[in-house]
């Protein structure tokens, strides 16, 4: 189903954009756990809106868990927090009702939901639906530390610019101009022990990418040398074996730390494409679905230039629940 | 679990390069269906080895259909192909039981399954097992013809060539220099609906690349305007609705016929990056397991310098089953 | 997973007890269905205790829609519903923690989660998570209506009393020995289609039996004729086929409106055995955990003496979501 | 779907009786376990036809495994093993192309999979297709010896007779009068440990429960005290727990070895309600599809006057894959 994510790290999310609430439950969690709850808003922080860059709409974005846990330890039964929808001007999107957004879901959703669906803030397409996500990985992330792992993705560009000040730069440029910036954001699971995910459809890239494309924006995914592989010969692609400290390691990383879907020890390494934010303030050609005409469509309401910053901890996230899944299953079948 | 694929459409591919056979059954196929075996056969054939450029390994590869059919049509039981291993060579292996092929999988199998897996011949991470997803591709192909979607891949570029001739030639090139060289291969699947897909972790981004990585040496996806969308401005990648002879169409198709993870409508465009095949005649570095020593590794047997012509009807099988999937999911939900 | 039923009706029940909430998600609703609260309100009603026959706990037990709903309608994205835990004694369990509850689910809990189980109020294992099944199977319930089914459950034996007056004397009785008592429901699903469920483990008795299971206390499950049909020659349990005005009927219902695991069309008939609550007033031996002795143990709180009355409505929660879920499964093969 | 079970240890099941071939696909076995085949090929002789009561049909049912197995041995891979059909006669069942036999999946299967269904031999819904399940479960009973889970069924009665000699009197006279009768099968798997299952829907009598109704004539199932916990009080069904040699038990075993859907580490105890064979030599009512008319059918071909016997170690081979399946969730959970 769609909202709901791994076979054995199990979570569904639920919610919309002006929903009452948005959250998560969890299924395949330890019992006895303590989620470090200071980590975990720290890490919720790290995507709240609110900062210089992204839409001035008020977050406190810390869930309240309401099932699965007891003194702050999981108790073996399924884990549910959610976060209340406060602050939220559903009149902002009334005019929308008819007239879908060039780059958003609105007129996916009106095809495939009809009248009854939730148009209101994007609804169930809402980028807040990260949040939840980011409490499920945030947790994962945190089953994973104890087990020597460890996620980290960091911006990569924006909108081409890849040193830091000037992305800034640009990012300013085009709020002043109405405009919004893609980026690209790359990410590194280190510490994974080898032979964790499955060949074939269970490999570690179909479940990364899986958990990963759930992020509204990103356009593509790639793994190691990726798309430059498709460049490159067999003698520079293939990652020498070498013995090092009595381990085995691999002279370079074009594998990405995953070779037939397997982790193989070294890092895992992704980058993902992530497009501009498509709400702008240009005004913007669409059609009127009321009457099948085309018109024009100027977009009010609160909006980020560039979701990038806000993308990264949601891209440590999919890593993180995607990872400790395999892990989880990788031990069941281990004697 | 590793080998199956899909929630409505759901097939599990069995079988090993050098078992007894390979295989797979699907459920969730209409009763009464007639498989047009002379299509499937002349879709098998264009992944089949045995070509200019590939390797010499002769497979009939046409399948028997030993449950699940009768007189031509399905019966509702589950379907259940299998092709037999004949020409296979399992002492062209013997000597690499110990010495993991770079760029291979042979070393994260040794580490995961231990010393009884099936190293003879790749195994279960063989391409070989792409036959298999053939022929759940390939009758998904012919269900979506019935339903008027049609998906086509082709060659974009070998080892950065992207004129025809260039690319056979370096090939040949390769070929010559015991090496080998991937390539860029791009599918439009068009005819669909708008509407199918689910939000989140069901969208046909995340089902196409779930499907699309369980092709071995694939390292990247990317729908639409793809990585390119990172370096673009909101203005430049929104695609603007338009009515067309009544229809709602976009006049660009940065989205890739896809947004929210729901098909627009448009055709859904993907490109996917195939890595070298790892197995090349130059000598390699690795390491001995067996004394944990690093050493050198010469591969003998027979390798194809450049898999991705034969990718490409494996690609429009992994595009076919996750379609497929999704339209069958999405029509439960329809009044 | 444990909380989780369904295949394309699907939804995840959680909370405990004293949890802060209770309730359910469910995936798989059409969009723009609109829910009748009243009609899911009085069915919730008939399990919510505070009756003649069950504990003073006092429910509100209506569900606050936190997700999916829009102006009472469903919109396409998950349905959440949660009930918030106000009346509760954790105190009245706290002598528990280390003396298991003969019949209950206590001492499991404790090898199974350890230390760090929500013990109070039967924690995940209490009753009262029959509410967000009962949730999901109102809902369920006014769903299948629409397409001409109705369930209806009743109380068939309690304590092997046949008689509506024996009955409740009984349970009188029981109650003033400090003692409790199991019965006896039977459930009938009418104006099913024929066709629905799957032959083998997707069988209509597979997917009820699964169902009724999840309701605490349920010991026994049997279709139509059931363990009666142990007893009897083909010649009689055989239902014979004949038309009646137009269409295949049969003349009995040994069958119990299933065949090889696919409705017939003739109504679906079972009966669930539920077992005496175990909580009961007279001491019972059981063993201190925290050191290993055979000791007595004398329940406080608030028990039924007899929760068959309210198992009703549960049994016909059970059978809904199992029927509903079918039904979407066979809608999705049906060309 | 419905030829799959299991969530860790997962097989799928295809094949109908007069197909090519029937067998089955398994996932999630350790890699490096050896099959005992001796045993594996004992335990498939109990089911096999050919015994005094049971149909003359010939059957070796010896598997060829053609996938999974290097040498004996898992390798990690899917593990498929096929039994040839050879001696089949679809033209004893021409006949009943349109007229559905009662008591059988005949006419279900004919509303449902349409003209195309397989109806030779019953399909997919032949007793035959109980070969796969038993290697399945013939190999989880293997995997569950070295875990010190044994489980074994028994015939507990025969048309009533719980006399071992007077059941097969009765069942050479109800074969005398071209009759069948029914049975009941109890079956115990002791030796597991504490806390197997989950709570709700995936509780060992869930799992148990879905599992044995997909054996063809399973008309019933009840745990522990069963049905006979609707007679009892609570403090007659409860069972204390008492201290021995250092280790929890139960006085008595009403609750079947299952607490809330855990297993307490007493023998799960089950019982079976097997209903006569539906195909009896006998004249019985039934419609003609073709005509919708009443019409008299006697069923010609070889059948089993009583399918008990055969039914034992399939009953052994449903509670061996839903424990062995329960084992590895459970084992997945634990740190």
């Amino acid at each position: 189903m769609s909202n709901s994510f791994g076979n054995c790290f199990r979570f569904t999310i639920f919610g919309q954009s002006h929903a009452p609430a948005i959250g998560v439950t969890i299924e395949g969690l330890p019992s006895g756990f303590e989620i470090d709850m200071e980590k975990l808003s720290a890490f919720m922080a790290r995507r709240a809106p609110g900062g210089r860059y992204s839409t001035p709409r008020k977050e406190a974005d810390m869930p309240e868990f309401i099932a699965g846990l007891v003194n702050g330890k999981t108790c073996g039964a399924p884990l549910t927090a959610i976060i209340r929808n406060n602050d939220t001007r559903s009149k902002d999107y009334e005019y929308m009702r008819t007239v879908p957004r060039p780059g958003h879901a609105d007129y996916t959703a009106m095809v495939k939901y009809g009248p009854s669906r939730d148009y209101a803030g994007g609804g169930q397409f809402s980028g807040r639906l990260t949040a939840p996500l980011c409490i499920a990985g945030g947790i994962a992330l945190q089953l994973l530390e104890k087990l020597g792992v460890s996620i980290s993705a960091r911006i990569e560009a924006i909108g081409g610019e890849r040193d830091e000040v000037k992305m800034f730069e640009l990012i300013d440029r085009v709020r002043a101009e109405g405009d919004s910036v893609g980026g690209l954001i790359s990410c590194t699971a280190a510490g994974l022990p080898a032979g964790l995910g499955e060949p074939m459809f269970g490999g570690m890239e179909n479940r990364i990418a899986q958990a990963v494309f759930g992020i509204p924006a990103v356009k593509g995914v790639e793994f190691g040398a990726g798309f430059e592989a498709a460049n490159m010969r067999g003698s520079q692609c293939n990652d020498p074996f070498i013995m090092e400290k009595g381990s085995v390691i691999t002279e370079s990383n074009n594998h990405g730390g995953i070779l037939g879907g397997i982790s193989s020890g070294m890092p895992i390494e992704f980058r993902v494409a992530i497009k501009p934010t498509p709400s702008i303030a240009q005004t913007q050609r669409s059609v009127d679905m009321s009457c099948g005409e085309d018109t024009e469509l100027n977009i009010r309401g609160r909006h980020d230039p560039c979701i990038v910053p806000r993308a990264v901890p949601c891209v440590e996230a999919a890593a993180a629940v995607a990872i400790y899944d395999a892990y989880l299953e990788n031990k069941m079948l281990q004697v």
